[in-house]
């Protein structure tokens, strides 16, 4: 395809605009590839439109090559289905929920199991018609609370989902494995680094889950790996369980602190008032009790107690992913004063979860957690659950009970791996893909099942594979770009050389236009700048803002000697070619 | 792309769905192509994929061979520019409404005349940057009240919209002309045939306005022609106002009609009590009050008498173009009663519009209409307002007067067309596009001004181009089939052969499998029926219902004399060739 720069549906900005904070965002908007629409939604222009073509087809060609089939669902469902496995209810606010004419619920498909599920029921009904791996390039909904940085997080997103059914769990293993190595593919096709990381599977349920993070300082998510080849989203980091404290304390003692409300003005208190004789105390001795809400997808809310050692963060995603489906924030007063008991700034675990109950048994406190750093038989300072008293020697297992082990605090940087591999270092990524083992849950929810070789009925399993196609333009541009401006690699620019007509006078246009012809009918497709009343200025530096590949320089040289200059936007090379040779050496270059 | 039926993810039916009606409907579902999702709602498996994707390409290649230049927008889109120009109203119950997470209303677009002019409006201000023609091939939606005939009518399909921007109405007119001539090609290069018929422009405001039909049977819309070249959709074709009435008529009188209250045993007792000196009475002598109730967007119910001649069906579609964006239907009771001076049965103008006021002028009773077809000074026996009784010699601009003159009547075979060139015939049509010149209505409404030559504003002028791209495929499918199945075209069809290996001889299997092989390379999509434990007339019962234009058998003449036999799906022919000599003949066939 051949575009020129005086009639293509472009302009573009010198100045950042007010609202993108990241990289990215910020030089698709300038160069003119997307527009903000709606919050959270854009519009694709012309040139933008190209790169997302061009990610798609190398998603769709590598889908294809293992066999996956494409079809396409609509965006638009009924809520049945949905309610059919608890996710209308489940997925809370991120759903975005409507009422048609008639009366009937709908809602526009954050993601489409149910779907694929039911249709698959409909087509098939034997082991021979399996495996089958089925999927669609498609429009997602979400109504994300904090949509951000432009294609990172949008509310209306292009999303590649597919999903395998097989009659066994080695079949689901077969399948799961062949899509993983499609997505290694994809990624390197595309040009971007990734990290197979070990990932909690969230809302959807299932087993075996891995997240592709593109590592990205901009990154939402958290990952942690080792040297050992370890990695994990720190969601799905399970912490190595300390051993059980050995030896026998002395009794629990409540104490007055007056003046202690803090981790740090108690440790001082004690310090000063109980020194320890072996080392001095510190935050680390004492247990903090976080107390936080979580809204469950009916809308309840719940007050509930986390245990955590003072000297440690929480980590509020670790701590949700504990907790999902329910939504989970820091709890305000008035959760907090649903329970007489709790003391603000003097909680302790004893009027908490199996530690309060009545004679008949019956809890009187919110339910109690404690994090999973929390060893058997360790000795704590915690709040003595009276304005202005402490209790220490307090120990967990002699002295008070939890509802269960939580993963609630922040990984630190040089923690153990669970696997043993070595300790942990912490970045950031953007998720990029997702694939995970459904099991069968959702072919049990919707009735999937097959009859096999003996004529038995078999739920069948699936597994469910994402790639957020929007989201990986965005990746790219993140990566491939310096204070200039974009650098796309071939495979995904839009056009693949960028022909520049400077100065005025008419030959260099008219050769600027034949090279690009010539181009063009050579299966290039090239941009073209050819506004005749522009500065060689204004053309360099949008040429470097849009990123093509090869840009080609038509002026000064070209008169005087007939060549022209390539340059290499990516290698930040260059070379003078004669204008003869030129659509060779760029056919060389780009093939 | 080669793909083997026992692999492809495929299910024929025998027997037509119980939900499907119409032929195309029935066939898609049949031959695998589509499965409903939701209620207008359609999954594209992959061989209907296929057929949506080649048309789509035809539509695309098209536009662009015009300069048009492909966007994309969201599909889930904020209230406000809707309500600038009065559509987030106008729309009623046709509109997907949804409110977010933070209380913001939203939309599901229905079309996207707002959205492109606020882009333009962004990117663009000098006249010397118009024309633009920009158009999208996205998915829509609209609440259709009743969804029907499959693609036909859904509530979430394909369309590509267009939209042209011009700074003067010479450029509009150009913009529309190439427009008009690009949807020609498309529906030619689609082996559609197409009406051009003069079309209303409903919602959307503008001046000239044509639809594409595609005359078929089982269309919704009806459309006149005449074998002058004129052809209008019904709702568009104004009626030739009949010459008014010469002389004086006797006064008009009331009278007792007992036992007569429909339009027949008014026309017999008059013909018995009152019998004409030039002829008996007929029905076109009586006028007769139809009471219906439009539904305005802000969801006020009006109660509108329309005054139409005795012997002609009232047309709910054309009246309802005449109240657009009111929706109508026939009144209920509850609506008459409204007004107490309507005897249903009896009813007459004189309760109605200009002539039934109070002293100080105020309307007592409902709007009033009459039909195109009753001249000034015509002489009509209406009801006389009193159960029992009839009024005659009532003259239409003497005795009674009317809020306007509407299209309310069906068009008669054999009627003037308007524009003098013959007698018009009535046909049916699926709307397959639409142009319009929408003028400077959204450009106006939302701001969009460029400064001309002389430095001064122009509001811009627009045109808007639609073509259901999901409907076309149903329309090729209405069209391109037979008893057996369906009969695509070389360039619309999933596949363009059909291999069929029938019989047991592991030979003939592996031969088709090569010859598959053969014409996949050489680009040649092919559908190859692999199936080991089928009939061969199961096999000849699914080749001809999913239609592929050429079908290579494989069975015992191969067996015996090498030959392999190609049927022509849609000629009906059948040749044999040597084995040897099959890709070619083929490859000849589809190139």
């Amino acid at each position: 395809m051949l575009a020129t720069m005086s009639s293509y549906f472009i302009r573009t900005l010198r100045e950042d605009p007010a609202d993108a904070e990241v990289q990215s965002h910020k030089l698709l908007l300038r160069g003119g590839y997307i527009r903000r629409a709606a919050p959270g939604g854009y519009t694709w222009l012309p040139l933008g439109l190209r790169v997302l073509r061009n990610v798609e087809r190398i998603v769709r060609e590598e889908m294809d090559r293992v066999g996956a089939q494409e079809v396409l669902f609509p965006a638009l469902l009924p809520k049945e289905p949905y309610e059919a496995t608890d996710r209308w209810e489940e997925y809370g606010p991120n759903l975005f929920r409507l009422v048609d004419r008639k009366g009937a619920d709908m809602l526009l498909a954050p993601t489409h199991e149910e779907m694929f599920t039911l249709l698959v029921k409909d087509l098939y009904s034997s082991y021979k018609d399996l495996p089958v791996t089925l999927y669609q390039i498609q429009t997602k909904y979400r109504d994300e609370a904090r949509p951000r940085a432009g294609l990172i997080r949008g509310r209306e997103f292009v999303m590649k989902d597919a999903y395998s059914f097989d009659v066994s769990d080695e079949g689901l293993a077969a399948s799961y494995e062949q899509m993983r190595v499609a997505y290694q593919r994809i990624f390197e096709r595309l040009g971007l680094p990734y990290v197979i990381c070990q990932a909690t599977s969230g809302a959807m349920g299932g087993s075996r889950s891995e997240e592709f993070l593109f590592p990205c300082e901009i990154g939402e998510d958290t990952f942690v790996r080792t040297d050992g080849g370890y990695a994990a989203n720190v969601e799905a980091v399970r912490t190595v369980r300390p051993d059980p404290v050995v030896g026998n304390h002395p009794p629990a003692t409540d104490i007055e602190t007056p003046g202690a409300s803090t981790i740090a003005t108690v440790v001082d208190y004690f310090n000063t008032h109980h020194p320890r004789a072996d080392r001095p105390w510190d935050a680390s001795d004492t247990l903090k009790s976080v107390v936080i809400a979580a809204t469950h997808p009916d809308g309840t809310r719940e007050t509930i107690v986390v245990g955590i050692a003072g000297d440690r963060g929480v980590d509020m995603k670790r701590l949700e992913a504990e907790f999902a489906p329910a939504e989970i924030e820091m709890a305000t007063a008035a959760d907090i004063s649903k329970f007489d008991a709790l003391v603000p700034g003097f909680l302790g675990p004893a009027v908490c979860g199996p530690n309060y109950v009545d004679n008949a048994g019956n809890r009187l406190g919110p339910r109690f957690f404690v994090d999973a750093h929390v060893a058997d038989n360790s000795v704590w300072i915690t709040g003595g659950n009276r304005s202005g008293y402490h209790t220490y020697n307090l120990v967990y297992g002699r002295d008070f009970a939890a509802d269960g082990i939580v993963e609630a605090s922040e990984i630190r940087e040089g923690e153990a791996a669970p696997d043993g591999s070595g300790p942990l270092r912490l970045a950031r990524g953007i998720e990029i893909g997702h694939i995970f083992q459904l099991g069968r849950k959702y072919a049990k929810a919707l009735g999937l099942t097959v009859l096999d070789e003996n004529g038995k009925t078999q739920v069948v399993t699936m597994g469910s594979y994402g790639i957020g196609v929007s989201r990986v333009m965005a990746a790219l541009a993140e990566q491939d770009c310096d204070e200039l401006g974009l650098k796309w690699s071939k495979e995904i620019a839009p056009f693949q050389v960028h022909v520049l007509a400077t100065g005025k006078k008419p030959e260099i246009f008219a050769a600027a236009s034949q090279l690009a012809g010539l181009l063009d009918g050579r299966g290039i497709d090239v941009l073209c700048d050819d506004r005749p009343k522009m500065s060689a200025g204004v053309k360099f530096k949008d040429a470097e803002l849009l990123g093509m590949p090869y840009i080609v320089v038509l002026g000064r040289d070209f008169e005087k000697e007939g060549t022209v200059e390539i340059r290499d936007r990516r290698a930040g090379t260059r070379q003078s070619v004669e204008f003869a040779q030129a659509a060779d050496v760029l056919e060389g270059l780009v093939k």
